[in-house]
């Protein structure tokens, strides 16, 4: 059913400092530009490696999920990991039979495919989010 | 600097039901047989998916420093991420020079290469594995 590991979700207090962590000390050398994903409640943006990416998460809003994951984490921390799926209402209907609860209806995410996210409690406490897998990425302007 | 992310570290308190889980709930197709990394603590295991890796560990020994982050966080949850350096030497003598405080010296890891990690207070509250890349894998009794 899961494919590959497309990202790894990190929570960031700032997420222009984070890419500068990324680009300056790590030396990743593309990353995508912050964007806002408003209904999600996150401006994110990717460090794109030559195989697999870092996603950049910061909060974006009063309701923003991230804000809580912050308190309990100030300097920020890994959030959740990212699968590729083929389909995604395939996936979630065989997640539900399967007995894990899943976090609402498919939406949109930051690459512009849909996701749905399963719940930590379900799987061993981490965050998965899967996701339709796709051919390009959607993400052009590059911050390094 | 870095190269690909190579795989993302989850810290379980049962490598064999976390095992089932990736095989049985979320339909991974290759994983390996649980193997012990004294020196380092953990018992482990890789599901490895067409692109990427998940490392499962679990605490092995009194001293294992997976056993404080498991009273954090009983379910498990996410550890580590490690990302593919060239030459781990070099890998550290750069991030020294850049400010980062590396713990220990490099040492051999899962993958049968050398290692060395990241203090996560430096790093955005995220622990990084740096590891040398490899050209086959080193794990091959398969669990699923």
């Amino acid at each position: 059913m899961i494919g590959s590991l497309n990202h790894v979700g990190i929570a960031v207090p700032d997420i222009n400092q984070a890419l500068a962590f990324y680009r300056d000390v790590l030396g990743a050398k593309d990353c995508t530009e912050p964007k806002v994903l408003a209904p999600q409640g996150v401006k994110y943006a990717f460090v794109n490696l030559p195989s697999g990416q870092v996603e950049l998460i910061e909060p974006y809003g009063e309701t923003s999920p991230i804000i809580r994951f912050l308190e309990k984490n100030p300097k920020g921390g890994q959030h959740h990991i990212c699968f590729e799926v083929e389909d995604i209402n395939a996936a979630k209907a065989l997640m539900e039979t399967r007995g894990m609860r899943v976090l609402g209806e498919p939406r949109i995410g930051a690459h512009g495919t849909l996701v749905v996210f399963l719940h930590p409690g379900d799987a061993g406490g981490v965050l998965i989010e899967l996701m339709e897998s796709h051919k390009t990425h959607q993400d052009s302007d590059k911050a390094c």
